[in-house]
């Protein structure tokens, strides 16, 4: 029966990388999850196993390593590019490479303050780090011999406004039972995605963005979009933290959210002749599952939509 | 600043429904996790918190229960297509509804045989049964108004060959240090989507496929493949389980796999004077991280491609 | 300021181990995840960073691989047996071995039975298998120069009773708004630990009981007592479970259970004018958390109990 | 057969509570996992389903929520006292309660700090909170109806020393390979236990330690011992975490440790003429399984030795 080979790539996936750079008695610490994946003219290896064009996915391990001693890790973006543009070039069958990475972030023990600058924290402070524990940072870089795409973001930032939310004046069917509520939780693991303008330049890096400068602000402006966005539905801020996105950050052309609505149910007291709700507080039942689920992409205007839309698979 | 909204949808995750069905003393149980996701017209609510197109979230998670109880759950698949159908054509401003069900199987206490027939086991064995733990069973109802797609599959299926399983004749360069295999054990955790080629009929469900028979004959499909290739390359296993399913089910158009390729390292034991593998066995070490990823669509010759190439975010 | 070291232990954990045996061109699978620890005289390195009577973890990581090849793994307990006679009979320091293994069980892809016999499966049946997924065996094997103690058993049995289980006439106070229940759902995830009688021979193993006999049978009289108690309370289900197996299988002395209760809630479904509880069936929903937790020994009359009581940390 | 009913222990596991407490636009937030545990005169229900003595656990859940309302939550410390003599001395047939908490520390949004104090970061920075994300606190209260018994701690605090750790001098036997290294990371997931001298007052909690800032100072200690210990063996680092603990808390009688040691092997990069371990820095391979695990407790002189051994299942 005739069948057609349809999408197809390889790769190692979940290399470990961590790596320590040394300022004498001062050492700074880089700690990565990189996952390869390489396409191209690999039809042979799918029909016959014939491995001719197969760069085993050992190689690509072994790659890893090797560039996180010889090139060094600025940012998981600018590794991520040496990588995808190394498989690509170096390697007549494969025609595109996606390096994905994911960045936990550690900070100084004694110090409370993160891994950039000279104040080592005294005798040996310089060396001993603790997990920071809160989003996870995340990027995918994508060549495919003429254009670098990146697409960088975080994921697990856990956030709750206490109040100053909203949900009313939603359609009803005959299954609505849900009550209008004019004060309530509003709380989300933000997974976030967005998109560089940037698609490489003539000498590798040429003109790319600062891109832990871009993380940290990207960050921080979807943390303050968060916090005083006065809300009337969750939809509304999430346009609200895309759009502060791209009104700071002229580097990014598209962002793209998928906020998981983690319900907090108000917990009915009345039986046990409390009243839960007062001025001085509330009790609440954090729920798991169901939850709601939000998900949108904001694009500056003219920008090409290339985000895929499913971050989860549910 | 302007901006544009994109790719929006929201809905209810993860509604775990249990359905227990009784013919007399034999019971019979449906254990599904439900997840709804609705696009249309919903940029008002984006731009200004208007929920007057916002069916509540609580609202899909009601209908998902009223359905299990009025309408049944034959199989997922058909569940999720009177779920679909009900929110486009009843919610004016919704032109889509995609709904992912996951399956947990069950099988009867006493008689080690699936939930299928009358074979009730006696006395007490009619209502008692114990999770089979395997793989789970995953579906994607898609409705626009016109056309279902469902593109079904399973996930987390282990399987392991201890033999019959080469790598060589790989590309080298110089960060090879691969030594070939003429011998491995070859496991991995089969993730697996098909799309099948109905879209709907003009009264509902006329001519679709018998949705719980194509999966379990598609699984023994995956499973025969993959015990009865000898494999050059995971590569060539995994086109071999696509092909051999599109070979048998005409009711399916496109397949893809994403397969990590599972390592076990035969261990050295030579240190310790110990010949490791001799004709009447081996010892392996079964390694987590890194591992090969290989993802591939298989289609039926003239087929579009429609199934999202990532499976994994990694 | 004076301080004393009290209990301390060390080892390695998570050894994860695949041993495959071949009878011709069938072969055999086991499966396990070892963890040793040792116990003794090991001040020194506590206070001063000695070594001097530390055998690494990285050695017993080899000793779990090589005894893997040289005494087999005819089951979990026998090779937690093996490896903690090792460690304490050749290293004087230490006084104390204990082994913990989880065993993963596999079957043969094609005839849908144990990895029991010579029933091959033909050609290539042989060599193919796909992971049970079911319960995970374990055991831990404790020696101290003297007396091995062998206790077993599973865990992430998930089962149900779809009717036969009632709660009512129980306590009241203040708080309490639970209706009674003549008709629901009694569901559980069986954690279950059994100690032997057997405490070692003069020569190894002599008089052992049959390790993989009695750990199939203890399962099966698990799952059946489950299936067959009309249950008022699941801790009386929990007693019928252990009595069963200590009336059953005169090797075990003592068992003990961890069962969350895991709640289904029959959904209300009369504001949609739909009777959910009728003759044909129902619809629940499983909920997550919170969960009732039972947990209890049975023990044999005479026996000490000897089973830690915390078997999770909840 | 005549047996005979051990330890037996019910409750309600992880009743997630969040309390939302209000000065005005100033709101703090405490964030809990509660689980309930009751031990007494419970063998009616074992035998004959007879639930009169039985307090369901529905009704501990409500408590759980009617107590964080009507006492606050301090601490976890004294939320689970509170609840702990609650179900001693209300209910007769009740001789013991255990009462296990998880919290989850959050931070405001756009101050970094604390929910410590006044420092409400402006508009409408007083309500919006980022989960912290680091260690999660943990407390077992004990209630026995004469004595309280608290042991408090933390799990997940992940900390890595780049260098002034070596491991040599150990034991070697016919498995052993391990070189010596003079110079290696040293990184674990801290899970500690230490309990408080203090067994309850007259009225309730006179003379109990301040709980929240012995947690801080207690943490703080652990980091400091961590990081200021130059390592000859985890062992030795433990034992220094521990007593600096017992050294400069006098509140805390014992403490115990259970550190996995999380390997991070130098990579061999001379394969491809690379040499890793140079003065400015080097490649790591952080590895998963299996891992060193090191346990132990330290007591202040003349304390009695009460945590379990126990930590993990490993």
């Amino acid at each position: 029966m005739p069948t057609t080979l349809g999408q197809n790539q390889y790769g190692k996936a979940e290399n470990r990388v961590v790596k320590i750079t040394r300022d004498g008695a001062t050492h700074h610490i880089k700690d990565l999850n990189v996952s390869v994946s390489l396409s191209g003219d690999l039809d042979d290896v799918h029909h016959s196993g014939s491995n001719a064009h197969v760069l085993p996915t050992d190689t690509m391990k072994n790659t890893v390593y090797a560039f996180a001693k010889e090139h060094g890790i600025e940012s998981p973006e600018q590794f991520g590019i040496v990588l995808a543009r190394h498989f690509v070039t170096t390697r007549a069958p494969i025609d595109r490479a996606r390096v994905r990475i994911e960045e936990y972030a550690w900070e100084r023990i004694g110090t409370g303050g993160g891994d950039g600058g000279g104040e080592a924290g005294g005798e040996r402070g310089g060396h001993s780090f603790v997990r920071r524990g809160q989003e996870t940072r995340v990027t995918q870089v994508t060549f495919d011999g003429e254009r670098v795409e990146v697409v960088s973001g975080l994921k697990d930032l856990t956030v709750l406004n206490s109040t100053d939310s909203e949900f009313w004046g939603f359609a009803k069917d005959q299954y609505t039972t849900l009550k209008e509520a004019y004060d309530r939780i509003l709380a989300t693991d933000v997974s976030a995605r967005w998109r560089y303008g940037w698609s490489g330049g003539e000498s590798g890096e040429a003109g790319a963005p600062d891109w832990n400068e871009s993380y940290e602000q990207s960050k921080r402006h979807v943390l303050t979009a968060f916090a005083e966005t006065y809300s009337l539905s969750l939809q509304q801020t999430l346009h609200r933290m895309g759009t502060r996105v791209l009104e700071h950050r002229a580097e990014i052309d598209e962002i793209r959210f998928s906020l998981p609505n983690k319900h907090h149910f108000l917990v009915d007291l009345a039986p046990f002749g409390i009243k839960n709700d007062t001025p001085d507080g509330a009790v609440y039942l954090a729920a798991d599952r169901p939850y709601g689920l939000i998900e949108a992409t904001v694009l500056r205007d003219g920008a090409d939509a290339r985000i895929a839309p499913d971050l989860t698979t549910l």
